[in-house]
């Protein structure tokens, strides 16, 4: 690496670290550009409050080490036009990998987070960390290989997982569908192969960040998301970051006790859990059983032509009329809307975001989620309140998985080992891991 | 003022913005000694990350303009013993009322937040604005005329309401408590006749930030804090800062619906919120029924001897072995604990702090909340969660409106201002307003 601007020497010579005011400058140059996409130099300097002497500096440093490129010449305003500097999103790449329950999703995006190339298969997490994580690799591997055109060196992995994750560590704790994943040490596998370093988080996190960068949620300061698949989890941004609890639990709502009656027995052990009642599985178990006792005439034919009833078939059973299939998704709206709407009064969010594979079957859902919210919660909190659908679809996983290494990548922590250091991210850990 | 250190010309010789990087270096150094109460330059230097040179320059500043000052040498780490700096919290006071349903609390403090004196009577909220804050203004005048010594300027000035309050503008919203009140410009009446900036929040918020700053949650990143008294309301801190939310009613907790049962009508209105069923009023309507009816001979004889019961009297009979009156403080503690254990699922805070008059009159609620939060919560979450009762006693409103005026006069917002007109805050607020 060229660039040695920052780096600064004490009375003796030895190296001394960055100052935060510095990196901090930086990383605002960087990110205000990164934001936009493109950006002159007098707009960075409105933008980020910094002089023009120091943002001068900042940009020279980022050209210096290929994380800014000057561009066409902008629009003048009178004077000499300012010229563009764009984010070079080729400068890199990241590898992505989103663990369903029954799915392995895995994509190579750039430094933007824009997917270059992504491949997926079915898989049960169940089969343990040994072989779906050999799995990942494979996929990361036939990903990278693709013959599509995977810019620079590899600055970081990330992956997504459906269970509680402990952010600093990266380990799953306690999760109640993952047997065999309990404090295993999913990092070291990747950081050792790839030396580079690696995040990861439970899937409803990178979704919510996900949509925070791209999807609906961009602009809002305060979110809550809420996915309903086979389980139910939610994401929250305060003040426009994931906040993800002292022990990295938070948004982990599915076990919420909604009911007392000791027949309902969620997979976690617990009695009266909301994802017992309204989750994905819970749905498909109930629509099972109005098939077998003939209650449903409709979800008896399908139960006969598919062998077997998911969350989709009371969907569609309830859009062409069937007033038990549209009782049990009625239900499952309204307990998901009361526990969010326990959420709007505590959070005041300007944004309620409903996502997952069973809150996309159908509106009938989400009009019962939005009724019960709007009709339980205050005015003041309403009063401006959205209740949206997700709008990243099925990349959403993946999509999310990269903006959460991306958003790691450019955070002061990382970014001061990197301008110390002087070598690109990537190619440090795997100086620092001797991989 | 003599420093112009940070005051900055264009090349045409135009005064212009200070630039958030030095600002934020000014309020770095200032905060870190407020935090500590004294500091030498190399610990400074250690905590901020800023270069000697920033420091000293930052610190020369400062000590010009009367909020630090040099004390005594601290100890040697070897070479020349390093002179201690300290905040000077005698640079100015504020004012700081407290605002309950039916009584004024107001008091002066110094810049650390300390209470130099204090004054209380009962009122009536629902005596409308005018009034009320017409009997704040003399309360302020006799604390200030009360012959204690009084340091430096007024900053600021800071009133808690018993009611929603979009903090951004300094109004109440809707109170379901407080007639007269919606919409009334309170900053205005203080302003004009101080030349203070004025803040308002609710009393919740200001008894969150009290016992974040000078309570049981000093230290805490994330914090749910309940607040039971004649009405119900929650406190949020999210990384280490008071959560407000989107309209600023984040925390309105009381008005959660938890019982479809309609003869359960609130205050507000609704039917079957929270505070209606569990509140202090609520407590005190069951506690009179109780003995009406018979049923709890010795609340009949309380109300005999009193002629009316509060939620005191319930906690009392429930200690001398009254069956009805325990069952109905567990029935509230339980309700309080499940819309607790929703939060703490969401949010997964490392503490819950219970605070307010009716929290207070008693172990058995904070027991019964305790056993339902820790109950109904997975591992992860509770893993590490304190439920600790609040530590800041009869003066935490006070406390907690002074430390919420100082956090805002020590924000980056009203600094610049400060910085760039170079006059105490409050006397720019006097030529601001021209009061």
């Amino acid at each position: 690496m060229p660039s040695t601007l920052l780096r600064q020497t004490d009375g003796d010579g030895q190296p001394r670290p960055v100052p935060d005011e510095q990196l901090e400058a930086l990383l605002a140059v960087l990110n205000d550009v990164r934001g936009h996409g493109h950006r002159s130099r007098p707009e960075i300097i409105h933008a980020t409050g910094l002089s023009r002497a120091v943002v001068a500096q900042r940009v020279s440093e980022l050209l210096d080490r290929g994380l800014l490129q000057e561009g066409a010449l902008g629009p003048s305003t009178g004077g000499r036009a300012p010229r563009q500097l764009h984010f070079r999103s080729d400068g890199g790449h990241v590898l992505a990998a989103d663990l369903g329950a029954t799915s392995i999703d895995v994509a190579v995006a750039d430094l933007s987070g824009k997917v270059l190339v992504s491949l997926d298969e079915p898989a049960d997490i169940a089969d343990g960390p040994g072989q779906i994580l050999a799995r990942v690799d494979e996929l990361f591997q036939e990903a990278l290989s693709s013959g599509a055109n995977v810019p620079g060196e590899l600055w970081g992995i990330g992956l997504g997982v459906p269970g509680p994750v402990e952010f600093g560590t990266g380990r799953v704790v306690a999760p109640p569908i993952m047997p065999g994943w309990g404090e295993f040490p999913i990092r070291d596998v990747f950081t050792e192969k790839y030396g580079a370093p690696v995040w990861v988080d439970n899937d409803v996190n990178v979704m919510t960040l996900g949509e925070l960068r791209a999807g609906v949620a961009q602009g809002h300061r305060t979110v809550l998301l809420v996915k309903i698949g086979t389980g139910i989890g939610a994401g929250i941004v305060i003040d426009g970051r994931l906040h993800r609890g002292a022990q990295g639990s938070a948004g982990d709502v599915g076990h919420i006790q909604v009911t007392h009656d000791p027949s309902v027995v969620c997979r976690c052990g617990k009695v009266g859990c909301l994802e017992a009642l309204a989750g994905g599985a819970a749905l498909a178990r109930a629509a099972t059983a109005l098939a077998q006792s003939g209650e449903s005439v409709l979800l008896a034919e399908r139960l006969k032509e598919k062998g077997s009833l998911e969350a989709a078939d009371v969907a569609w059973a309830a859009g062409r009329g069937d007033a038990r299939s549209a009782n049990l998704i009625t239900d499952a709206g309204h307990l998901i809307g009361e526990m969010l709407s326990t959420a709007v009064h505590f959070l005041n969010p300007s944004l309620v975001v409903i996502g997952g594979g069973v809150a996309n079957v159908g509106d009938q859902l989400l009009a019962a989620i939005r009724e019960t919210v709007y009709g339980h919660s205050l005015p003041l909190a309403t009063r401006e309140l959205q209740v949206r659908r997700s709008g990243l679809g099925s990349r959403s996983g993946v999509v999310g998985v990269s903006t959460m290494v991306i958003d790691e990548l450019f955070s002061l922590e990382r970014f001061r080992e990197w301008v110390e250091v002087g070598a690109p991210i990537g190619m440090h850990g795997l100086a620092a891991t001797g991989g």
